[in-house]
């Protein structure tokens, strides 16, 4: 028709050749969000366990997601360098994304939260982020997995004093202001003998989303599972999750929440980095 | 951290000011959605409902969108020219909405699908355009409604063909293969007795969101509407469905399904073009 | 080859349709260019005309540019709205325009600047800007001529006090500092007997180019010239530099040193905001 | 002033950090150009060696350029993975580099064409480009090298037909059509008892500008360049033209002709890819 012109203005977006392509989701507004429905403070497994619930059916429907990594209301997936997932088109990749996290995540609510019903529908923003080298890739997964332990630190002291002794949150933010990390990990041995590193990995680490060799799977090599599950490498780990992956039919994903700045869990898993 | 730099590499996004700002969201794959969830053929009036009302959620969030229109498994948000909205950041906007609108999709299925489960959550994909005119943004949704069109007239040829002269999809397509508006409107006059203009304007037309200027409402003024609702304008067709806005406690926005091609509808509503 | 797949790495940049589409260059360090070349201060009337003669080879290359506005070491390039010129690239635009003004600057320097030798190669920066409205355009070119103003009457004061109340620049400076419009007036007037709006128009509005209609030139209807030459109008000032164009064999674009910001200039050129 | 806002219309255009940055030119035109200037056919070596020296006054001013290359009317210049030269804006790259060899080309010009006047101020395009990896970038320059070579041995062969037997330009071009590499070789030497390889070398392999280490340049290291001036490799040619850097007062900018896709020139070169 004589209106089809305005079709051309549209833009494109391709993202440059050979670069790590990352995903960004984050919740919007789930300071409200979890207030309203009574989150747990400051880790809600529920909620956690729903993000990653998600974020596994992104994984699902995107082949070519490698390794994805959450914490708090946000989740990162890595596409592979030679994705040509869209042909590599920014808005496709960022909106697809977002909105299938999004309505898996009002999806498979109950699942997760029962009977408490949800209130009102959330929001996701997205977006693409390219990586040039492997360092730099490794380095962002980095900063988040930092992020989420100085969040996870600062938190489970602020909610500690508000829970345990009675402080308001301004008392609370002041107890905390001007403190170091070692400070806190002192204030929670100390104060409610906590050692932080026992707390849950969950809660310290975040999750990884790696995807399973299939032949592991198919193999159900169980013995071999279960001797690297005590190894206490990462890959141990995985074996563990591998099994319950199987038990509730999520098979060839699995989640992990294992230090992932180090050496070790690169060394796990060779193949993300250089995916066939 | 030491891993902060990374953030440097996402890419500013700001979109051009005074330019009128298009969301348009597209069900991903909705040809497999529609046969899995077995939608009426050719329009099923719950998925066209559904739509609209997580429509309405994104309009309800974002106050700056002074229109939309959808159709099929397709929904386009202008926002107002001036709008600030996310800084005008493209991926913001585009992903925001996008999520809001498929959350939405999923949290009111219920209410529109009854009993019928959603078998999968739905992904959509979402694009920001920019029209720098009104006679572009017209032309935008001109191209829309036509296209809305267009697919209405041969969908329902094609259908009934199908359902009632028991052809085959291969055959029902030889049949319209090559035929014009004219011949399809004759076809159906002809062999169905069904007068094309008669069919509904939900079908037909598509679905329009405007706001209802919030006097009217609090003056719950239903004289005036009661009055206008026998002119035949848009704008009687919106007082008609302001009415069953109050029933259905979604005020402030209204559905219309009335030609936006033409003049009418733009002098009826002159807010639009000129937000206040 | 098999390299060639390195063109791929390369992005699109097409502008925006039914935008103007605005190319200003500025001069690299001019500052010191102009020291180098021992510039008259704060105008050197050789550097300004050689900016104009570049603009215009510019202009006689590109045809789509409707109106260019220079001043100081600065020349903008207007594109109308509809131009196709190189497909709309951005980076096309920009770098053979500003390739094209540099080449001709060095290339006509000896008409200007005679037995002056240029020391170095200069280079000029360039960037694209899109304007939706008119409106948008005007102002934009309003903004440059407005700088043009302010620096031409803080220059005008700032190099007076130096060269002839033998002011150093720290004295020269810190006596202007945080006067007002009105008050430099004041300041030329009381100190130097020097009405500002006597100095020359190329110093105070900088220079416009636009293009003449080719029937006038090709009648060279002088007499029309003539009469116009007297009513006050841009339109009559065109008409001298018409005549002066004639002689000098620029046929076609002219030079105009008059006020860019008020109506009427746009009444009297109404073909530059819509050319045919 | 109130026109200000304008300035809000310009996009940012950062480039992606840790990627290599060519900016490549290329001339606008350039057939005609060679015409009008009676260009040696199918190589004037006064036009690329002032191409070249067009391309060292860039090399001069952009301290971040850690390699060039050139051919025919062309040049590209790649800037290190880590520059901040312009806070990595696109634009101002692209326009900077490209308008400095632009009036380089024409301040230049004298030098090597001597009485040959320029009719015109020529124009070039420039783009920027990203290359992730190293094998990007070396493919990068592959590419525009074998693109020299297969231009040179097809020109080679259509002017030899031309100039030596006389034939049209069509009849050269229809005699060469559908040959490989080979054919053209054989027919050179069969036909014109040209051996390709021995034809020079500035021809064959474009140009190539580095930077010689400071320190060698300040030693006056004679006795070593001699030495390896008879090893054959690209560092041997190196030095000989070192000498005539020297001699030529164009120091620490060297020209090569030698190969650059295979492994030699980037292990004689090692400081390239790894800048300090
Ligand atoms: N209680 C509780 N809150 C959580 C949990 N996970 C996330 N949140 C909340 C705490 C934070 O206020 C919020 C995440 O911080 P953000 O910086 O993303 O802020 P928010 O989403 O409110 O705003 P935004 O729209 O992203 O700018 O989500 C959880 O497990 N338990
Ligand atoms: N039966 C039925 N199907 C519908 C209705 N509305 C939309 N659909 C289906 C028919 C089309 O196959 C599809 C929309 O066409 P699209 O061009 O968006 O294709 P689709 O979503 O399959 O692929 P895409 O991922 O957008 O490229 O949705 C409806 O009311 N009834
Ligand atoms: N004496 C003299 N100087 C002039 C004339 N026209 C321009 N200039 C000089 C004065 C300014 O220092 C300079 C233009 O200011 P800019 O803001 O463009 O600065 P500049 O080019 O030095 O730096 P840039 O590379 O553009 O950031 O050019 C003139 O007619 N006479
Ligand atoms: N005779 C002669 N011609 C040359 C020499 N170097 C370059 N040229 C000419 C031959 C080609 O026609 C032209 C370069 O080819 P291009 O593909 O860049 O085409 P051109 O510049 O004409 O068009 P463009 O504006 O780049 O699309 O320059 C030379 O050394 N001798
Ligand atoms: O959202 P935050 O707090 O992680 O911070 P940001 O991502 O830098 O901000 P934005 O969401 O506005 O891009
Ligand atoms: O999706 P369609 O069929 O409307 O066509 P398109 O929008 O031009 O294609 P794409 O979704 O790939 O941008
Ligand atoms: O160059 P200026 O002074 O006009 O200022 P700018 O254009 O805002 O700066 P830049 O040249 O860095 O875009
Ligand atoms: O200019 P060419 O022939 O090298 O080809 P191109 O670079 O692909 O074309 P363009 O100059 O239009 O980008
Ligand atoms: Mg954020
Ligand atoms: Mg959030
Ligand atoms: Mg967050
Ligand atoms: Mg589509
Ligand atoms: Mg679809
Ligand atoms: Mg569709
Ligand atoms: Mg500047
Ligand atoms: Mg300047
Ligand atoms: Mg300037
Ligand atoms: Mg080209
Ligand atoms: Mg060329
Ligand atoms: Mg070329």
């Amino acid at each position: 028709s004589k209106f089809e012109y305005v079709k051309q203005f549209e833009t494109e977006d391709k993202l440059l050749p050979n670069c790590w392509i990352v995903v960004r989701i984050d919740g919007k507004g789930f300071h409200r969000f979890a207030e309203t429905h009574n989150y747990i403070k400051p880790n809600d497994e529920r909620a956690l366990d729903l993000m990653s619930k998600s974020a596994e059916t992104v994984m699902e429907e995107f082949k070519d997601i490698v390794i994805s990594y959450g914490q708090s209301d946000e989740y990162s997936f890595v596409f592979r360098k030679a994705t040509n997932a869209y042909n590599r088109r920014a808005s496709k990749l960022a909106t697809n994304v977002v909105s299938l996290f999004a309505s898996s995540f009002v999806f498979n609510w109950p699942r997760y939260f029962g009977t408490t019903m949800m209130q009102y529908p959330p929001a996701f923003d997205s977006r693409t982020v390219l990586y040039p080298s492997d360092k730099n890739l490794r380095d962002y997964l980095s900063w988040r997995q930092a992020d989420c332990h100085i969040n996870n630190l600062y938190n489970t002291c602020f909610w500690k004093l508000i829970q345990e002794k009675n402080l308001t949150p301004a008392q609370s933010q002041e107890r905390l202001k001007g403190t170091m990390s070692s400070d806190k990990n002192e204030l929670l041995f100390k104060e409610f003998e906590i050692n932080y590193n026992n707390l849950p990995a969950l809660h310290r680490k975040g999750t990884i989303l790696v995807r399973t060799p299939k032949t592991s799977m198919e193999n159900g090599d169980l013995d071999l599972s279960l001797q690297l599950q005590h190894t206490g490498s990462a890959r141990g780990q995985r074996s563990r999750s591998t099994l319950s992956n199987k038990r509730s039919s999520r098979p060839n994903i699995e989640r992990l929440h294992v230090d992932i700045i180090g050496e070790q869990f690169w060394s796990d898993y060779p193949d993300i980095l250089n995916p066939k």
